[in-house]
């Protein structure tokens, strides 16, 4: 058993909490390091923005991607310096460039002409990368079509940015969420090289190559263990990248999805009638509260139920707090619960420090926003 | 136009923001009133709890309905009596109960023997209603089966409340978010009315019909206008209902719909190649800082951009400023928008007043929570 997972199941305070563990994160971040030593890894902070996290990373020399100016400015309040951070949103307000840009930022992420007209105008020669819409992976959750030019089209951005007098200095790219082994992004780099290659031949001195994130966690299918995942990774990259001088990543999840674990309650067992099979179970947390990635059933937690080992268990549907219709997680793909679990039961949600705490709503339904307790 | 049109149009401020018109608030409640005379309205606090509309309403007779103990703590600091207060959620920690109970609230909502069995632990002696669950029905966003016990059970569920001490008052049901015309409720109405008369042969006491919400606003598509709503559908219940002492209704978006209008910025208009048709165009608002009822392009806004109300249009999808893939409010349903669009324009979206403020997210990309602005 984890220490994450023993101090949930000896933690008796009230509940929804997440719990977090910065030495898990730290120790991720070196196993990325040993199987990826070239990489220039800037931890994607909107996956978890506590800023005891922000700061170990900042400690260990870990650097870091902003989406916002918010981020930007918690990063500076975490002493990071600018030069560690890109701007790696490809929707930026023109203010907020050049908010970034008067603060010595000077790398930024662009996918089309009118970003890049901004980035020229409000960060005058800074540094972009171009991000190439990735269309299908084998990622558990792909993305959509909403980042990046089509692979065609990439040259021209490049030129265009070019044009504008910005330093076109890359590429990157985004595999989608929980791609689970280093093998499926073989399809993806090919793609992406063949981008690479033409865009160097035609005398763009492209030296960065950012690979985004998609580093897995663990939710119940198996994912290659986090150095040799990146050990493979790198090796498939300069395989098929030449004068790569800025390799970048981006992981969120990677680094701190299996350092937080959620202790939530059961608040009741319910069959829609008697004779039903399937039983519903609400939880005191949901879709609202910091399970959105239970979106469309997408990523698919696992869970401990400390009091109730050893029954035997049944098919339920889990769902949240609230007077909201939409706050189910789980109807599609049931969940095999004790068939003794009753209301004022713990219920452990293990793997969720990434995309949980920010992602809980201020006040739905006038549940408190996910509360957070590092250990 | 109307006031809150007119305002948006002319705020010059930082965006996003929701303007919000406590009047209208004022004057739905009327309309309300004079259609449905009868009726004893709940107002549900998790639409919008926004503390001057919540005053103003207590202000002129209007009841409540709170979702949690967050909920019922803020109408108490509105001055609004326990009596005035159901606790209409089914889903309520044992504690909560407890809490809501001994601060003087004895109406609770109930689905299940567990629940039952926690009200009658906590609140002994209290009123309960059975939420009934309905199949099918012609809203425009019908509820899952979350809530609410098969109308085969309804009469186990009130005898075991019976049973369990409570008193079993009577029934309730929720047709689903935007019922556009009351003619809509017929079917589920003679559902409804036949549980409750076979209660009654039975000798349960059922005096309390609480017809939930349903009552529309406008997004596109034509909507009976209030007062003749709630007029026909008053007139629907006592065709068909006998014996109803206390009609209850829950009105959120009914009342605060079209009393709120977000005033965004569009952030970027790209297109994925040069040859594409349709455009993408970013706002500062998203599925995660205010427009979660855009999930499953459930409600279709209205927009007005008004510095390009003469400029013919394109197909569009439509998105949110964060680095989540799945902050796109409309991709199905492609919105026409001005082909000169760019970043920078003010962009109205109309009928904001319900499920927007607190459905946002804390600090998700680093982005504050949407701001509110009574006008």
């Amino acid at each position: 058993m984890s220490r994450l997972e023993d101090c949930a199941i000896n933690y008796k305070g009230e509940t929804p909490v997440v719990m977090l563990d910065v030495d898990r994160v730290e120790a991720n971040y070196h196993s990325m390091k040993r199987g990826m030593p070239t990489a220039n890894i800037h931890y994607a902070v909107k996956s978890n923005p506590n800023t005891h996290i922000l700061g170990r990373l900042h400690d260990i020399g870990c650097k870091f991607d902003a989406a916002s100016v918010g981020e930007i400015n918690l990063l500076f309040d975490t002493g990071v310096k600018p030069d560690d951070i890109s701007f790696g949103n490809t929707i930026k307000k023109t203010k907020d460039i050049k908010y970034a840009y008067d603060r010595g930022i000077t790398l930024f992420a662009v996918d089309s002409e009118e970003e890049i007209e901004k980035v020229a105008s409000a960060a005058p020669g800074s540094s972009v990368y171009v991000r190439i819409l990735i269309a299908t992976t084998e990622a558990e959750w792909p993305l959509s079509k909403k980042f990046g030019c089509v692979p065609d089209h990439a040259i021209g951005i490049l030129n265009y940015a070019k044009e504008c007098g910005l330093n076109a200095i890359g590429i990157s790219f985004h595999i989608g969420s929980q791609t689970r082994h280093p093998s499926m992004w073989k399809d993806t780099l090919d793609g992406i090289s063949r981008i690479w290659s033409e865009a160097k031949a035609l005398d763009h001195d492209l030296y960065l190559l950012n690979i985004g994130g998609g580093f897995p966690s663990y939710y119940g299918t198996a994912i290659t263990e986090l150095e040799t995942y990146c050990s493979e990774l790198e090796s498939m990259i300069y395989d098929r990248f030449e004068g790569v001088e800025y390799l970048m990543s981006e992981p969120g999840r990677g680094l701190v999805g299996d350092a937080g674990i959620i202790v939530s309650e059961v608040v009741l067992v319910a069959k829609k009638h008697p004779s039903d099979e399937v039983r519903w179970v609400y939880l005191d947390i949901g879709k609202f509260s910091g399970l959105s990635e239970t979106m469309e059933e997408a990523i698919k937690y696992q869970f401990i139920i400390p009091d109730r080992e050893n029954s035997s268990t049944s098919k339920c549907i889990l769902a949240g707090p609230t007077c909201d219709s939409a706050d189910v997680m789980y109807e599609i793909n049931k969940v095999d619960l004790p068939i003794d679990l009753k209301s004022g039961d713990r219920f452990i949600i293990k793997n969720t420090g990434a995309y949980t705490t920010t992602y809980s709503t201020v006040w739905f339904n006038g549940f408190e926003p996910l509360k957070e307790l590092i250990v």
